[in-house]
């Protein structure tokens, strides 16, 4: 069991696992005893907030987790031209093979492998040939292996969401804050092309002030949990044992976004109800065997998870999660303000004044209202690909910001302010929707507005 | 002030009426003293589940409040050439005289006026000629007027919402326990085309188990509440002092049927979270003078309210409203089940196996699904109109009902439900989303199917 970064799948492997201290409970080892309290606190150092990354002309970058995401993420970061790959890691010697030859056929020197068991990332990160750690692994390896990056003097973005509990937020802000080394999650849907360009309406004041937000991620994942490779392996037992919005950051990214959330702005309190759990089970029912290990598995995480979030300014973003029931996908990415509203999946748009009461279609708006940075690059990231274009621009961009020196889009409070949804959705699903508190994760420097991109 | 049933708007009028005892807050004087709590508790009388109407040939009808709204129902009731109206009620005598020319032209005799001052409606229900009061007066009013039918010893069909508190939701329950006759609340909405099909496809497996919902009533009305006619001498006064969800029922009493709340289920607990108040007062301040009555006004309700109910067998539905925002109509009507996904504005559904991802056009669905009253007098229902139909609809199954000496579709349960998230949502907003049981007014009957159109 050494050898896996998954985590076993039922109830019984997880208190097996438990008596023997397994892979996926060996992390608490890193993790502080610091509980998640929700007031501001002193950490003893600096803010991060605003802190620039120190120029360089490349950044050497560390690569681990090489499954489908990971090496997905290689060839983008590769594909920016300013990365040297000088490390890759994974607990499968073949994906690392893989992951090597990508590096080689770009024309790059072979980087280093590490295959050596679930905890082999530690040598590869003990290295000091490192600027950037890239870490895309089981949600709950992100944290652990952030942390460890941070201690050896390495930056770290991690794939999303950045962290499952309070005291992993926190362990995160304390240990950027005490390193002084940057902590970001790689949301890439912030860097989409709608996204980007209701963040430049919002901006702009086309929407006028905004009020309400709604996000989610809804996204018919059954197929994908009970596979027996890469995300089956280790996402459908996120579903047992927890029960809330395990997923938020995706639709949550931008419209807190276009709301200064950490600018001007900050998540006051959240309340969320679950639904009653039916689809993973059903099926579960119709694929495999009664007797199987999968089918002794019992879900607890309801179908449809809503939450309400409301910051303290007083605007409320609708929240959901569905990964299970027959639906299309939908982020819907909607922002409402004083205005007028945008909408997506499809997106729409509706100001204050225009003719007939009907949603338009924002293509006429998209060359007025096109981000600077998509105007910028986006020819090259719809070549290069990756969810229309967003996974080049935020590889691109967050190499830009590391190789010039200047301050990164998305900090670490702003990984924690996203990622703790999902324990307070948690929390308030278990009290029936009692309201949880967010913890103020920049310690009262929220207030102020930044310049960026 | 004695003849007038709108509330005075302004903060301070309100308070100078408390004073006076003026018309908005003599209606206390027929409200219980009994407190909503949560729990069912016995009435010593029976149920009106399942209470069939006595059959009767012709249904007379009172009708108190012929504005706008009371109107056009007026003419729908007489358009199901079952009704024969006996008197109206207006505070404005010209609508009174308009109301009884609509009577007159439609072949009846003249039916007697009612506009001797607010409580003029007395006099009209004191008439031992009457089978049904029909009530289309500003909200504070449906609750008081609908109890003194019963008391009267007539049925009472309401506008929404019928109750706006849970006192008030609990007189209506007592009362029609206690006088043997019914107290529906003029859902038109759950007659809808598209509602019905929706129903239908529920009730014959299409969708599979329904686990979530969603419903709404968002609707720029910010001209309409400046109004100096109709609506804006009252509505508008709703948004001052209260912060809610106002106006839940349209959007929730489709989604309700749909998840046979009340007969086999039952809405358990409600969390509701408002934004800020912006749209409502920068209507204001660009169309009124600042030291206007209008321009002192301070609104309480924020922009947009969303709420989430859980129903006791662990189904969700997310409730919106929104009356001031720049957007589209919408009431959502979204139901979604192990097997599908249906969602409105506009109507589209998915079904779990169908080719593709994306949302299907439900018309070819519609010949198939349409609800046996739509197969039996849609044709009848779109040339008479009014809302596409279902005002017709919801008119000619109430008399048909009545007529026929069969139980009503809804009931004086279904009206106290579909309202009572009003209050809960006021009670919930105030306390930062604090989770509110909703009370079970069928004291225990909920957990009983039926039969039903």
């Amino acid at each position: 069991m050494d050898n896996k970064w998954s985590a076993k799948l039922s109830r019984l492997d997880f208190l097996k696992a438990a008596a023997a201290t397994g892979v996926s409970l060996a992390m608490p080892k890193v993790l502080s005893a610091r509980a998640g309290a929700a007031e501001a606190r002193p950490s003893g150092h600096e803010t991060m907030i605003g802190v620039p990354f120190e120029a360089r002309k490349r950044v050497k970058a560390a690569v681990i987790g090489v499954g489908g995401r990971g090496t997905f993420l290689l060839q983008t970061f590769l594909s920016t031209g300013g990365v040297d790959v000088v490390g890759v890691c994974d607990i499968v010697p073949d994906k690392v093979a893989r992951a090597q030859k990508i590096v080689t056929d770009a024309g790059q020197p072979e980087p280093a492998g590490f295959t050596n068991g679930s905890h082999d990332y530690e040598n590869l990160l003990r290295r000091d040939d490192i600027d950037l750690a890239i870490i895309a692994t089981p949600w709950r390896w992100h944290v652990p292996m952030a942390v460890f990056a941070m201690e050896q003097g390495h930056h770290a973005a991690t794939e999303v969401p950045a962290a499952r509990t309070l005291a992993e937020c926190w362990q995160m802000v304390d240990t950027s804050e005490r390193t002084r080394r940057h902590c970001m999650m790689l949301e890439n849907c912030c860097y989409g092309d709608s996204e980007m360009m209701v963040l430049q309406m919002v901006r702009e004041g086309l929407l006028g002030e905004i009020v309400h937000g709604e996000a989610a991620y809804i996204h018919n994942l059954r197929e994908e949990l009970f596979g027996d490779v890469g995300e089956g392996e280790w996402r459908r037992a996120e579903h047992i044992g927890r029960n809330g919005n395990l997923y938020p950051t995706h639709g949550l990214g931008p419209v807190a976004r276009c709301m200064d959330v950490n600018r001007g702005d900050r998540f006051d309190y959240l309340v969320s109800v679950s639904s009653m759990e039916r689809s993973l089970s059903l099926w579960r029912d119709s694929h495999v065997k009664p007797d199987s290990p999968k089918g002794l598995e019992r879900y607890d995480c309801g179908d449809m998870n809503t939450s309400i979030i409301r910051t303290v300014k007083g605007r409320t973003i609708m929240l959901q999660h569905d990964v299970v029931t027959p639906r299309p996908y939908s982020r819907i990415n909607m922002v409402s303000g004083t205005k007028g509203t945008f909408y997506g999946y499809p997106d729409r748009i509706y100001l204050d004044g225009q003719d007939g009461d009907d949603w338009q279609n924002p293509d006429p708006f998209r060359e007025k209202y096109a981000h600077p940075l998509w105007k910028r690059i986006g020819d090259l990231a719809r070549k290069n690909g990756g969810h229309g274009g967003m996974d080049y621009i935020m590889a691109y961009r967050l190499i830009e910001c590391i190789r010039e020196g200047i301050v990164p889009d998305m900090d670490v409070y702003d990984a924690a302010a996203l990622s703790a949804p999902t324990p307070l959705s948690e929390a308030s699903v278990k009290k029936h929707g009692a309201s949880q508190k967010f913890p103020d994760f920049t310690r009262g420097k929220w207030t102020e507005p930044r310049k960026e991109a």
